[in-house]
């Protein structure tokens, strides 16, 4: 029974949360006049001891006490006696792991929303540095069209400050503090939960003690985001796996995210990025595995709640290594502007680019336009050319309209200077957006 | 190869946002110049007689056509003629995907939002009724604290306060318009983006093409969202079910939500409390099923996102009917004022009452103050009585202090009564919070 | 890079199969010339030096050399010299980690087995006990037909065995040895796997090098295996937990699997049952963890699979916990037969029994026999009283040709023991699947 | 109420497995003299005339009457009159249920058996066309070692051998028949099972009523065994997609299975491979949702149930679908010979071979000899040449005993034939497995 019902093995991981919990908790008691200042002073002292402890390391856990919040209070009496058992006036076990709880996921949301910060500034360096590099737009991984470097870097900064708005709303919305809930039916002590609260840097109580005790939304919405933010990762870590292999060569990823081999010492292996790739396996199952705990439990707390916190644990943790290990990748990575060049001019990239002049400078239909570039590509590959290799005569042999104005649209240099839509690839663009993150995340 | 590709079959749904965002483009596509005024007035009579024959049943899907784009394009084409060849001008496949699905989820995020509503208003109700009624707080589906069918309908107002909440962030992060992303890398006709996303109801173009196509956040975080309303469901229908168990009898729920049998007519079986207990089930599973499709994926745009659709499809219809399904069923059910409050009289609950009291009155600490109260549970365990039966000599004899006024902490009324921290389930704050969430959802 | 890289601190576990591994490694090198007796014998004994300073726990491991096969090898080129280097002759990490993985899963396989025997013996126990005992047979949770406490018992043993069956059959497809593999091609090395096969237990060599080094279908077997185990546990749990709610009382769990309180010391929490109920999700996160990583990786290895250890160390040791702690409570828990009885005669739950007695013994027609039965149940529900308590005279007010006869078939005793159809509730069919299962798990 | 409750709209997929149901179970009624004859002969002649309507197409399905099994019975009453009434003696819809979902999902085991075997057979003719084909043996996506195609594609059959005998395992396991079990407990009318269970294909009739109608086991190893097949699938499909691509260039895809574009004729996006790619998402959202909707679900019968079909429905279409297009597209695929033994040549892949020469040739130990070769690999890369590139001079400076004959080992063609080991990469190995395997599906 011990093995299965101990949580102290990975509750510890919150003991600075527990004990700034309990002291924010005694300062109110004794500012409500529920305990004395002498005790709640004592408590103060004691409480401190026992961080020292913790935090030097010769603090001795018992798995009798069963969790960390037993451990502490139980140290906490050897320390200063009687006043300990004051503590617990008007609180619970279920208010107070709820708090505990919910200041540990907080701290986790603000170190993914650092670390999303770091990712974003080293793509923005990378988007800076290659913001003309012309490299293949891939649809299905055929080429289709030009793009650049610094354009698909900042798709990546998208992704990536989304996953920070989608972690500052949820931040925002579990900011109410459990604390005073006690078990479960809020508590006769003339307790002050606005004044924890504050203290704790809630915005505010949460207004309903049965729901305080019995949440767990804040947790699964934290797990929620980091698989969409892993997800994002996974892409990432995908390209660079791909682009790293011998037959794409469009980067050379640093020592420091590569192993090599004995035997061959040339090789780069992505280890780096392939562990990434993985660890939104983990983080999703540790999603899936939360919600299928919560799934039918009747209010207010039951026991399944407990395997909560080593999903939330491992998830953090998992995606905090990813987002570092993917930043220092990022950083050091450099790409290789000659092959990424010739694969963009690769597959006839710029055919739409032909189309589109068809359609602007003809006036023909957009259907008719690709008709006439097909026909075109097709004759550039039965000859084994590219398209900017036919001369005007072959152009006008499939329609006879066309003119030498045509050419200026071909190469793959003017093709992505040329979509200057809003959001679009032409270098200008693109270091507009760029600009405007650096604003924003500054 | 036909059965594995086309998506007629269900993207159909998406007709109207197709034919809308269609008709936003043309405009723009006029207003730039780009086409005439003449050709976008035919497209857009077009579109309207497209949209009328869909709404009317009258259109004829065709599989070969692979998709509602190309079904609604070609049968445009047959109405118009050849302007119909230049709505596509500056777009692409990619980005009016993206746009539509967009169109679609954000219907969804806004339905979810109106059903909650509805959802929050029937507890609301319920609350107001049962303000004041007795019933059992669980922990551990045993009897801890006497708590208020008020306040036990007001937890889940917070629960599905949340979702909303949460839907409407999601909502806000994705009104971002694809439209103009092209087929990834932008274009180079002089189109507005900005207008086309005002049109349609989005806040902005979205701000990198590659981005604009290859994103399905949107899709993943309504499903993320859903999976955390339905989980709060599964725990309400999970009460439900044992609520009106033969052993509870804590509630009767109407016939229109439950099954009889031709044989024991008197049964009332739960059955829509059941599947909408199993529809966490579905939507979690639509959930990990577009995280395992997104894993990994390149950009811009590979096959493997057309596996999007149905995943959001289900689990959308899933939860406006299992939102529907409560709602009603909170609507009709009557709680059995009787059976609740003598199941919280049962199993000592107000034991925490009077441990507070020794506490509060006594200056016991907390811990001994349980030690005494565990010695008169026991007491009156052998006895075979509750706490309020037995005498003061009685308690006295385990404490020489106790007085007469513990008997007025002793009664289940007492005890809900007494508990009038912020948060706590006195009918006097329970009626605070009514009327708070009455204000909000005005 | 270290931190996301090393394995070290989880693959420790898989200390022991690495030495036999290597062991049997070694052998098979010396038999087949490819070094001398004596270096193989150094390596033998050097290899059992480590293995007792592994399990004499004064082996000192280090994250700089990465995982288990680097510490083990590294400590024994200390011990040995020169030969340890000539153990990797002809094999690979990636067949060593396999090899390694695949024995460590195979006594999971093991160990699983075993601990649903022990469980299947608790089961049979209780099933013979409560053989005779009648207890409510729910349908939605109502009440539906009597059955047997041995019954419902024998229902778990057949889901646990089935859960063996699957354990037997995925040990058995697995048992395939991928030593010899080498890093992917297989080697020009005469070595023999079938010795090392056989040497290590296994059945064969896998037929394929590639596949050997790639396959981790092992792992998601017996991960499936475990969340199909886990949901049968999941749903013993449920029962637990509300048979022995205050509603309820159809079971008494012991001290030894349920917590207190010290204010409540009459409480008896089913903790144990919540934490074996939950675990589901936390197995059901591990499967989908790895389903996850292994999604569209390609041949032949890569590092991502380095994530699939922790998910299955995690994934057993939360079966066999679970499986240790359902058989104690299995054994210790005390049904509470009179609460039984009295549940299983509430609810008409023999009106099925009236409906088939008037087809049998009128030759009516099922549905019309319902028909009857429901004004019958009726006429008993409006009077308040049971169906045996109406008189004959009442009966044919409703259906003229119903004789005395009747009467026979109406109490709870009768019903279960009418029930004689294979694998039905009757009391002898019941002792028949003990005694078989008795016999089969001897 | 409705809305959530009929199931006909995906029930009736089960009707012919109902109507055989009740044919055998009518047929045993007779038999029993249960029915009589005359009876019975009037139920399986209304049976098959519902049939026959069903599958022309002219039955009129009604929501109103919820599911496939009133609608057939209703219809069955419309045709034979009072005699259908009878059918239902000695059974109930949950075994009946439990009956037809079995005999669905069994077929579905057998559908996806033969569709394995079909793809076993495509992936064969591939092997034996490239038994000896050089292509490079990937780790990390970097080239490892020369393989040839033959031995990549048997590492496929191996895979899909496995789940066919995963299906083939649980199919067995699941061959009970549930017919009999009645509503839960079993039946007092003296039917027999083991008729009703013969009639049908079962090995016997399940052993306890209560699991008959509560066990799902069936459906939940369809679904894993379903998605362990689709992670295969899903890991060939991603190798297809890159093999396609434009810097790979290792196979090309039939036009059957993949699309063009009118603007760019040559192009060939692999769609099918990546919508392959995709399903596996699907069925493990599948799998998850079933495994969530059954956990913590008390015996014997819960409406939650009724949410088992519609997932077991969309993986057995998905899963088929997956294996047909599978089968089409490596039956239709050409290698692409040249560019994967250029691939095969590049990155040193023979540097293995090397090291392996200097232990097997000069006796150096293992880690030496890893040494030595990075030496000369390092060597040649300097030069910018390939390691046979070298002379011996050059050879012997690194390390003076190499003779002539290590130039024996360095091509791909001599690197492979030398990989003799049992499930190794020599073309004569392959054969033999492709000879092996060609016996055992015949």
């Amino acid at each position: 029974m011990e093995a299965i019902n101990a949580s102290i093995g990975f509750d510890k991981r919150m003991a600075r949360q527990d004990i700034d919990g309990s002291r924010a908790h005694a300062a109110m008691l004794a500012q409500q006049g529920i305990i004395t200042n002498k005790d709640a002073e004592a408590i103060r002292e004691g409480l401190l001891t026992v961080l020292s402890e913790i935090e030097g390391g010769t603090f001795e856990y018992s798995a009798a006490l069963e969790d960390i919040h037993m451990n502490v209070e139980s140290r906490l009496k050897e320390i200063i006696g009687e006043p300990a058992g004051r503590l617990h006036t008007g609180r619970s076990r279920n208010d107070q792991v709820a708090t505990d709880f919910k200041l540990w996921v907080r701290d986790q949301f603000d170190a993914a929303i650092s670390g999303l910060d770091a990712l974003i500034s080293a793509l923005l360096d990378q988007a800076e540095a290659g913001a003309g590099m012309v490299m293949p737009g891939f649809t299905h991984l055929q080429v289709a069209q030009p793009v650049t470097w610094g354009h698909h870097m900042m798709a990546y900064v998208e992704m990536f400050a989304r996953d920070k708005s989608r972690m500052a709303d949820a931040r925002a919305r579990m900011n109410e503090s459990p604390l005073g809930a006690a078990a479960l039916a809020g508590t006769s002590f003339p307790i002050d939960r606005h004044a924890t609260a504050q203290a704790l840097g809630f915005d505010r109580p949460s207004a309903n003690s049965l729901d305080a005790v019995s949440d767990r939304d804040f947790a699964l919405e934290f797990l929620s985001a980091a698989s969409i933010c892993a997800t994002h990762l996974s892409r990432f870590a995908e390209e660079l796996v791909i682009w790293s292999s011998a037959q794409f060569r469009f980067v050379v990823l640093s020592d420091r995210f590569s192993t090599g081999s004995s035997i061959m010492p040339q090789k780069k292996n992505p280890d780096a990025a392939e562990l990434i790739r993985a660890k939104v396996g983990r983080i999703n199952g540790s999603l899936i595995g939360l919600l299928t705990v919560m799934k039918g439990l009747p209010l207010a707390y039951s026991k399944d709640m407990q395997e909560d916190k080593e999903q939330v644990f491992d998830a953090a943790d998992s995606l905090m290594l990813a987002l570092a290990a993917m930043t220092g990748m990022v950083a050091d990575m450099r790409p290789n502007a000659e092959s990424l060049e010739v694969a963009a001019a690769s597959g006839f990239s710029t055919a739409t680019d032909l189309a589109d002049w068809l359609v602007r400078a003809l006036g023909m239909p957009f259907r008719d336009a690709h008709h006439v570039t097909g026909a075109l590509v097709k004759m550039a590959e039965d000859r084994g050319c590219d398209l900017p290799d036919l001369s005007l005569e072959d152009m006008q042999s499939v329609h006879g309209e066309i003119t030498q104005d045509v050419f200026g649209v071909l190469g793959v240099q003017n093709s992505v200077a040329s979509r200057v839509s809003y959001g679009g690839t032409a270098p200008a663009q693109v270091r507009e957006q760029i600009a405007t993150w650096r604003e924003r995340i500054k």
